[in-house]
């Protein structure tokens, strides 16, 4: 065997291990009994250990270093620079930090659920302090003399800067902020009313993701909590939630973690068990969540198909006609949730984040602060003072697990998710026809072949960039919500 | 740390990832999907691969010769007599050979449920050969100078000898075969009839579970083709089965898995993800299965509440009264299939495997030959001649995944069961008013204190021994057999 032979060998290995690694916390989250949590924590913290071991076995090390590059096609040559890109981040972490992060952040999420459900920040603080230590330990052994956030932003975004988000989310903020208040200055569109039986939802949901070109027979879709997608390749498996008075959460639920779920299923099966073989960044699979969930599936046509499939499931919705019905699919109402928030705003609880995760990063700011840094900065974007930490600081998951980076790619996502519908339309002018059928294929298989199939073959901007064929940026978002939401609200 | 403390950190670890090999198990029979089976297969693979190179860590070897015995407790010293026995026979078989094991095992399950839905042995038999190979190069790895067959058999039996078996299945055979004869001579058993629905069989099947004893907050019921239980500790799962036609395949299948789940649940929290914190062997764990399913469970005095339970669930049960129900819970009648015998007929579907699998291992017998060797032997054993391999050779799926040695645990789990239920009625005296009210912590509780809560303290035979306070041996089996079903069928 050459020594890229070897190199692939071990790695298929060790990605076969990691799909384990995810697979348990899908488990985690939709099945395990809850008294199963600090023996999962000692499981987790096994796996992890193994991977840190494999990731920063010596011999990846020699194995990068005697194989001949020249000689390699272009995808191989991508494998070995997404390995060597992770064996280098990886032997930065000390094997105790990395099994402490994992040990700490399985424990930390069920505190994190308890203190939400008690919503008491005070029972959760001492943990996050905890998790916060450590991941500021993990970027500081990432960045070297780099700054420390780029360093933990990079695990999710390769190749993306602090300072890079800093003027794409500049440029976003003050458009966002004049059409939020313009939207919340007219009256508000009206909500759906009625009966939806919860297992009904759960029929409509997973027959929609058949309509998005999601495959069951390599995935799954489940309850969970808080909707995630998770692995690759040929398990690929969904999760979505129920609410009684609110059939569109469990859709657009099902619909966004659809997008992330095609995506991982799409890229082409040569790179399975591979580097090349996953999603390429967090920002790239957003993109693919949000192009899914919004541009196609609150459309205006897409909607009208929706109508008549959930008056099918449900009966009277209480809204007048297909019109109504995607003005309440698209409803800019005030509220607290990211998650349950609209287009509009929902880039506004990203940016607050992303300043509030940097400074606790950078030290700018504590976890004894931090409920108050963030009740001060959502009245100062929102209008509102929080009610209590279940609608604010304890809303999200993210950082009870150690995500910090992480939110900056929604919005990333939401502005890729932009150009790709730009491009999309002029390469599909009559997509909106197809959609008001509820036939996706002319836009998923756009996707697929534009931007799924290749995997991580191209750093994740030059995906999006080959994909749309122009250089992104936040432009077509803009302009896509400004006409949108103009035309909804008649601004 | 002391070589002992390092030993038991490491082997804490490896049992920890043997908890997550154990639970991708739990998922590919659960909630997998169809089309991920190929990956699977390499994930298994991956695991086993790590599994393996932990078991037979050169430091193992180095701290086991490093560390002061005579220095430990009892329990420390039994763990160290369990991770020497798996050293010992980890270092025996070639990583290629234990990770190819697992590839193949993993994908031939697929192929073997594929040809019995099909019912065609031939698209099987190469798979099976391939298999067959495997073990026999395993056994003869494991065994060195010893026999095969008994190398294999101690994987599930440690210390036990297919002479001894050979011993207490011959002195079992004549007296089942005669029972068998006197039974079926004469006029069979009422069976229930009804309208079963399979939710209502899944809701009651999770209240007897609670019944029993198993422990819903580290565990949950599922169902699976064949049932099984799996993991160990905190997070102790199991399956059932439901058929609308026939709900004691649901609540017998239930309270088997619920022994079984019981006892890894049962184990003392301080040998929590250690050698000693799992069952001791398979036959143990076959007695907990065996005397909550048939000596607890089948009793005149349980199923007298059983009745209750099961007329409030689905109505008329098409029984006259609780002796009518009694008679059909434990009703004889002719069949092929060993999961839907009875406890007079069931060893003798375990003593011809027995004899199969030992004819294979020891080369007397080869695959190609197989379906006509248990048909020849199913004709003489039971007087009938098999009607197609999903009835005969492809019902189990044991061989498919390599269980050779693991069918007579089965038989002596029966035996063990026979000894444990003598010494449970001459220590409770007043179980069946109890059992009779759907009481049964008198009998779990003194099985837990006796015999579960020890876990592998003590080597299999000597658990037995300790829980009874006798000599174990198949005397008291087949005297409860002859008792229970002489007063049954007026023998």
């Amino acid at each position: 065997m050459t020594p890229f032979d070897e190199l692939m060998s071990h790695q298929r290995e060790t990605t076969a291990l990691g799909q384990v690694a995810g697979r348990l916390g899908w488990d985690q989250e939709t099945v395990m009994p809850r008294g199963s949590a600090e023996q999962r924590a000692e499981e987790m913290a096994a796996m992890e250990t193994v991977l840190h071991a494999r990731r920063t076995d010596p011999r990846v090390g020699e194995w990068l270093a005697a194989l001949d590059e020249g000689a390699l096609g272009a995808a191989d040559r991508a494998q070995v620079r997404l390995i060597r890109r992770e064996y280098e981040r990886a032997v930065k972490v000390p094997g105790r930090l990395a099994a402490e992060l994992a040990r700490v952040t399985s424990r930390s999420q069920g505190v994190w659920a308890e203190a939400r459900a008690a919503d008491d920040f005070t029972a959760f603080a001492s943990t996050l302090e905890r998790v916060v230590a450590l991941k500021r330990e993990e970027g500081a052994a990432l960045a070297a003399e780099g700054d420390v956030y780029d360093a933990l932003l990079d695990d999710y975004e390769p190749g993306m800067k602090a300072a890079e988000l800093d003027r794409m989310f500049g440029a976003l903020r003050p458009r966002l902020v004049a059409l939020r208040e313009a939207v919340l200055g007219k009256p508000r569109a009206p909500e759906l009313t009625g009966d939806f039986d919860e297992a009904a939802q759960m029929k409509l949901s997973r027959r929609i993701a058949q309509v998005f070109g999601y495959d069951m027979k390599r995935g799954r879709v489940d309850k969970a909590v808080h909707p995630f997608s998770s692995g690759s390749g040929n398990d690929v498996r969904i999760t979505t939630r129920t609410a009684p008075d609110d059939p569109f959460n469990c859709v657009y639920s099902t619909i966004h973690e659809v997008g992330h779920g095609a995506y991982e299923q799409g890229i082409d099966q040569a790179y399975l068990l591979t580097p090349v073989g996953q999603g390429v960044s967090m920002g790239v699979h957003e993109s693919q969540s949000r192009i899914y969930e919004n541009q196609l599936g609150r459309s205006r046509a897409f909607t009208a198909w929706l109508f008549g499939e959930m008056a099918d499931a449900f009966g009277n919705l209480g809204v007048a006609d297909a019109d109504a019905f995607y003005a309440a699919a698209n409803r800019v109402h005030p509220g607290y949730i990211r998650t349950e928030s609209d287009e509009v705003q929902y880039n506004l609880h990203i940016l607050m984040r992303y300043d509030l995760e940097r400074a606790l990063i950078g030290r700018s700011l504590e976890v004894a602060d931090l409920e108050e840094a963030w009740n001060t900065r959502f009245e100062a974007d929102f209008g509102t003072r929080v009610d209590r930490p279940s609608n604010g600081v304890l809303q999200d998951v993210h950082w009870s697990v150690g995500l910090f980076g992480y939110f900056p790619t929604y919005t990333l996502g939401n502005v890729y998710a932009g150009c790709l519908h730009k491009a999309l339309r002029a390469a599909v002018p009559d997509l909106d026809a197809t959609l008001a059928a509820g036939e996706t294929a002319p836009a998923t298989e756009w996707l697929r072949e534009r931007l799924q199939r290749h995997g991580g073959l191209r750093p994740p901007r030059d995906t999006v960039r080959e994909a749309c064929g122009f250089e992104p940026g936040e432009g077509p978002l803009l302009d896509y919500l400004e006409a949108k939401f103009g035309a909804l609200y008649g601004l």
